[in-house]
């Protein structure tokens, strides 16, 4: 586990493209991340090869607030804890920068992960419409772009 | 002229849809910077209409380093001055806030943006390819991604 160098940022785009299938990530993941924000970025490698990485930032504007981004782990390593690992040496690491909150969102569609993120400790802020049970934030990325937003006291 | 809050978004992002002819451009720019860069976004309005604004950042690793993240300008609006209104204004905040370079990418196909930011006093930094004289940094937001990268002291 280290922090993020932008030079990370091109094989990270690659082994993206491979863990999803093929899709192209880089409007989601800009390279700006791995430039500024390397200090609350982490990636964790096995034999010089990226088997996870989790990029965020401290906000700006609400200093006690972190904001997760993006996390990838690699599907060969799934069971391993790698995701767990990231959260938590993040959660270390903005609560050492004076953070008292996390937040981060993903779409309606990714149980998995809405699962994942409950199960870690996050709670769902409420929504403008419920399915299955999720609070979802309309158009919260733009039309028809429905997010969950997850928070956490850390 | 004023800083950007969260409400905005969702009007940024419809007009955007306006401006750029029908093409979605959520994925850039997603609602987070619009939560946590407030105190260095900024939009102008016209009589309650967005007419421009300017998405931009203090790195969290060189905080003597701000980035700009977009920028938009209603089209009816072009020769007004709007933009360099929102750069200055950009300039001017930052440099408040301890920085003292100012970067920012565009495509190689937007010669109009190119041409802009060179006027405006950016420099182009050095890249790995030239193209019609414009130095060029190959794959720099991921495969097939070629940007030029700006780059101005404040």
């Amino acid at each position: 586990m280290r922090t993020v160098r932008e030079e990370d940022y091109v094989r990270v785009i690659e082994v993206l493209v491979e863990w999803w299938g093929g899709r192209d990530l880089s409007d989601l993941l800009p390279r700006l991340f791995f430039q500024h924000f390397q200090d609350t970025s982490f990636i964790i490698e096995d034999k010089g090869k990226i088997v996870g990485f989790i990029v965020g930032f401290i906000s700006q504007t609400k200093p006690s607030e972190a904001y997760i981004h993006f996390v990838g782990v690699h599907s060969n390593y799934r069971k391993q804890r790698i995701g767990t690992k990231l959260y938590e040496h993040f959660f270390a690491c903005v609560r050492a920068k004076g953070c008292d909150t996390v937040k981060c969102i993903t779409s309606p569609v990714n149980t998995v992960s809405i699962a994942y993120h409950i199960n870690i400790g996050f709670r769902i802020e409420e929504g403008d419409k419920v399915l299955d049970g999720i609070h979802v934030q309309k158009n919260y990325d733009g039309r028809g772009h429905d997010r969950v937003v997850f928070v956490k006291k850390i």
